[in-house]
């Protein structure tokens, strides 16, 4: 998605070769136009693939994942991040290390809005070590639902979770791929 | 608003007289058609008020905010949730109480999204204790910004957040109103 890839080139700062900070369109500011079109993308892309439900993590997936549901006149859910003290029986909870803090954390789905006939669209920002979406994934499958597609903005080819996704044939649709990047440079993948 | 009470009617549960769930449409799932009725609502409200930004705390707030952002044609700006070990100087930080977990945390306005020449729409999903919202009111003036407006979906009339919020001037548009509510009624202000 060339709009995305020039908005990174233009706002985005590299942290060392792993984090790249988008804080001033995706993340602390969010930009609705954009949003708007990265919904309608994957609206277009997904639209033959039997989807009922959009899915993402909080809180930096919620804006594309509520455009995309707004386009596809489809609920959007949220998988919440929470502290084990709060567990409720009636949800699915799997473990996940955050790629940015390294901090663990409980990712939670509420039973009572997902059922074994959804077929979900999970939706989030960026895809790294693949440990947020491979915990989604996890999730979808303890409610007995089919992944039936995952929609990335930004995906880091060159980290673990490129292959731990594609390996298992999941349909994934990346906006922009950057193959590599330091504090000079980001090379994208062509698409 | 008619929806919003009439959904609240129809999928809300109230647990003790404090606690009113709207997992099924809000929290845990967002229903973007009503998201987009909401941000219509507060833009028609707002539109001559110079607002510049629309401001939320994350989680529950952003999708509402979002569309109200999008309908209004402005950036969306989300202050964040976090342990005070990932504080960064460049941030504005207050410490807030959560209303529904008793839990404190510590509320962050990175300071590179805001300017003093703002003036801002907070939005939030609750006005229960005015715990959150006094908190992102703080953190706007830290920023030397100016509160524009406030817009609640749903505000407990019954709980302090009202008097705390109202007492100051503020002009707080909140599409339902509860004055009292039990596990078999709620009672609205009719507006």
């Amino acid at each position: 998605m060339q709009e995305l890839r020039e908005r990174i080139l233009r706002e985005g700062k590299v942290i060392g070769n792993d984090i790249l900070k988008v804080d001033s369109f995706i993340n602390y500011q969010v930009d609705p136009v954009l949003m708007s079109h990265i919904g309608k993308e994957f609206a277009e892309y997904f639209k033959d693939k039997g989807i009922t439900k959009i899915i993402t993590i909080e809180s930096s997936g919620i804006a594309p994942a509520l455009m995309t549901a707004s386009e596809m006149n489809l609920p959007l859910v949220i998988m919440k991040k929470q502290p084990a003290r709060e567990l409720n029986e009636k949800n699915f909870i799997t473990q996940v290390t955050s790629f940015t803090s390294r901090k663990q954390y409980d990712l939670c789905l509420s039973a009572d809005v997902i059922s074994e006939d959804d077929h979900v669209l999970i939706i989030d920002d960026f895809l790294a070590d693949g440990e947020a979406l491979t915990g989604a994934i996890r999730l979808v499958r303890m409610a007995h639902a089919t992944v039936a597609g995952i929609g990335i903005l930004i995906e880091k080819t060159y980290l673990p979770g490129h292959e731990k996704v594609y390996s298992h044939g999941f349909d994934v649709y990346s906006l922009v791929k950057i193959k590599e990047m330091d504090e000079l440079q980001i090379t994208f993948i062509d698409q």
